[in-house]
């Protein structure tokens, strides 16, 4: 049983898009002992130079971990998982969070097919990329929880977490009230990543990796702007509460930071 | 009543990729008199030199006009537009089909940054692109249709079809059996044209345009094979059929050949 309690926590996290907003949030509330302390806390940013907030963090906790990593550049995405290897070793990485975004505002009038195509590289096809990297690491973190909880799915074990949008969701795009945004580029990357989602979910399942998406709410961060209804902390403690409870339910699934399944 | 007969019918119709499959088939039989039988059938392809079978077509009926466009370049697009604006001149453009697309098939083995984008531009940017630029012309349709049936929306007035994938369902992307196609760039392309199509169904109502995103079946095509479940003539004439009935219901839909709806 010791070796099932040893194997049964989560030992590392990887976040991407660090530096600010929800994932600096997360990396701050994960090193505070919020959420489900892992061992180990790889905090990812295309410049660690600028990302000032992000490193006085890493200088009160040592456990986090800042390593480079441009989401747009397959080069920085590999030297980043090599890198992570490096640190991981034989453990491997128990949970991935694709959390860096961008929303190129244009609506109908404003929006260019270098918009769109920029918005979805970096909101839908960087995940996919990063998860391809990080696949070896996530495998070997699945297959050593596979023998304290007999194959089931969990963030102990290991877990894709992408951070995708309510304004992602076709079926609620409709209608008037706040959710009559009309962000061409933002709107579509999501839907794309919701996709990408499910997709990965269904690759994942014979490694016993968890896959699923999740909507953070409206969050006050530079994306969210100034009227978000939730701080980053409140946005990110209940995220971490969701992400800590997923089970093989959960797989494939696209929730809201309450844990409620959203309409695709 | 007479002008709102002559109002009442669908003057012009433009179909995208027209130089094979079910573009081509859909030219075929709407200057055969199947389906809604427009009065210009505007069939573009972006090669009319070498699209042998459309030639054959417009040498048969005068009424279809064959115009080049290559959906992913932006100076193509408009130049069509242009040419389209002299052809229908104040009638404007009843019908807009965007129908041209490509499969760059990739697996989570295979897939690249690259074959994402290029799927994406070609399935989801282009439709949004054409869109935008025959924008002008469905209004003109879609005013003048105004008088003959007190503003619903109808091919009569104006419409844009966007020819998705049952493959962009992301609900239905679970599970076993034939639904079981791991094919990243294409279904994440179509998944986005759907919210693309949403997006433009909200923005287009206002002038009165009705648009909807269609599943043409399993197809004996290039694309779809010879397993396909539907000859190109089966599925054409079940689909003008579908585009031929939809009325204000049907705005912001996203319907199967059949005519029944299909989850996001
Ligand atoms: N805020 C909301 O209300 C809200 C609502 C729904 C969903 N979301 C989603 O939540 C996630 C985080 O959003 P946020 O509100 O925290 O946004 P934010 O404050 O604008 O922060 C975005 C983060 O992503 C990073 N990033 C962007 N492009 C990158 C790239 N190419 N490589 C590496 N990092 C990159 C940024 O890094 P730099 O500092 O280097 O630019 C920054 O750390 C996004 O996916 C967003 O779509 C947010
Ligand atoms: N067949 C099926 O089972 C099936 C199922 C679901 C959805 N669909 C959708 O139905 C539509 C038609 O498919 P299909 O089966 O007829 O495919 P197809 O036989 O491969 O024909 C594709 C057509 O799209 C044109 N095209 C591709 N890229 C273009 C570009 N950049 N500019 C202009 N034209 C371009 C091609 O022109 P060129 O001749 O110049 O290459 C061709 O006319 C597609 O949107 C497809 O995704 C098909």
């Amino acid at each position: 049983m010791s070796s099932l309690v040893s194997f049964g926590k989560c030992c590392s996290v990887l976040v991407t898009g660090a530096s600010r907003g929800i994932g600096l949030q997360m990396v701050d509330s994960l090193a505070a002992g919020g959420g489900f302390s892992p061992g180990k806390i790889i905090a990812t940013t295309r410049n660690p130079a600028t990302a000032q907030k992000l490193q006085e963090l890493a200088n009160k906790h040592p456990n986090i971990h800042i390593i480079t990593l441009d989401v747009v550049s397959q080069e920085s995405i590999e030297r980043c998982a090599e890198e992570v290897g490096q640190l991981l070793q034989d453990e491997g990485l128990n949970c991935l969070i694709n959390n860096a975004g961008i929303n190129v505002v244009a609506d109908l009038h404003s929006v260019t097919a270098d918009k769109m195509m920029e918005n979805f590289h970096t909101n839908a096809v960087a995940p996919l990329m990063i998860t391809k990297a990080f696949l070896p690491l996530l495998k070997r973190a699945a297959s050593r929880g596979e023998a304290g909880d007999s194959g089931s799915m969990s963030i102990q074990r290991a877990a894709v977490i992408n951070v995708s949008s309510l304004l992602g969701s076709v079926e609620l795009n409709w209608g008037e009230g706040a959710n009559n945004i009309k962000w061409y580029p933002y709107r579509t990357s999501k839907s794309a990543l919701n996709m990408v989602s499910r997709c990965m979910a269904k690759d994942l399942e014979p490694d016993g990796i968890l896959c699923m998406a999740i909507h953070p709410g409206w969050v006050r961060t530079d994306m969210g702007g100034s009227e978000g209804l939730l701080s980053p902390e409140e946005s990110v403690s209940s995220i971490l509460s969701v992400i800590g409870g997923l089970s093989e339910k959960d797989h494939g699934s696209f929730l809201n930071f309450t844990g409620e399944a959203l309409p695709w």
